[in-house]
């Protein structure tokens, strides 16, 4: 079972890794980084960098396609070799499913038409402009399409993938490899359970960001 | 600020990437992953590469140091020229953090004799040896040092931090940003949470990996 997992320059380190991190652990899984081209991909922040060590041409049939989100997904918005590869991949893998706003990729590779789908909560509103339905799930399954909210949500994403893969007691015992028995200090990981002002200051702050505006 | 992320050969990378993606958002941080060598870093399954954009001569005086575990931490627990930056830089940080197994790397290194401390669940016996006193909470502050749980422990622990540091509204900021509302499809990520079977497999399984056996 191959996994094939995007990198371009700009995404978001978590929104990669956490599927990364369960999904790799399913038996039989071999998994691979998989851009444009090999090398080294920097993520939104700069300071870290990740290595793609297959290019898209490499990979041509992956049971699952995982697509992660971050700043650097705007410059992959319109057609051509990147959605060319995504669409025909997709014709074969068993899942395809992206987090945050790797989501609007998808859709804007003409993935999502019809379906429900999510993103990270400060990008659903852009979904039904590319065809998707925004539900407020965290992960959300459309058939073989999985789409899960901003960044930390492919945690979830993967275990509740691995489930369907391999069974309960295989994911329960990823949970466990990865000791996720979360205890977040705060309740803030919502826009509804984050304190009002500081929902309302980051869409004030992302706006910009998430329309490429200047 | 700066934040110091330690690679090594066979790191587990959520491990690095939950205190990465949490603590490289505070305001004024400047996050470096560090290594023996500049260069690549394969983690514990060899399918992903990260970089090191420093050696440790290049870090001397970082504000945390964040020591991840996985696999390879078995590789470390001798003294020689690691030990000795990590006591070096140790002196002058205002925190001194791990996840996982990278407490028995901080302990080894002399850093948590007679602290409070914890470690993946697998290997939170291995604390005792190493001088230190193993709790059963997810993350441990003991002055400055903060040790977490397994792999998935850093993002609760980054949080925290992140609130010690900043404050309140920049963690509560942070959570949102990168959308922590964990949702897991099981509520299997603790031993005494997970079916009992399932624990015992685990516990089974890792003997050999934990202790370098055959």
């Amino acid at each position: 079972m191959q996994i094939a997992i995007l990198l371009y320059d700009r995404f978001t380190t978590l929104d990669a890794v956490g599927p990364y991190e369960t999904l790799s652990r399913l038996p039989g899984a071999e998994t691979v980084f998989v851009a444009e081209r090999t090398g080294t991909y920097r993520n939104d922040t700069g300071s870290l960098g990740l290595v793609a060590d297959a290019a898209l041409a490499d990979v041509t049939a992956p049971d699952i396609l995982v697509v992660p989100g971050g700043p650097g997904q705007l410059a992959h918005m319109e057609d051509g070799a990147l959605h060319a590869w995504i669409r025909a991949v997709d014709a074969r893998t068993t899942w395809t499913t992206s987090v945050c706003t790797g989501s609007l990729i998808l859709a804007a590779a003409g993935l999502l038409k019809g379906r429900r789908a999510t993103s990270h909560w400060l990008a659903l509103d852009q979904l039904p402009a590319l065809g998707a339905e925004p539900t407020g799930e965290r992960v959300v399954f459309d058939g073989k399409y999985v789409t899960a909210a901003g960044v930390s949500s492919g945690i979830d994403m993967g275990l509740a993938l691995a489930g369907r893969i391999a069974g309960d007691t295989v994911a329960q015992a990823i949970q466990l490899g990865i000791e996720y028995d979360p205890q977040p200090p705060y309740d803030a990981g919502s826009p509804d359970k984050a304190p009002a002002e500081i929902t309302a200051m980051m869409r004030e702050n992302s706006r910009h960001m998430l329309t490429g505006e200047k």
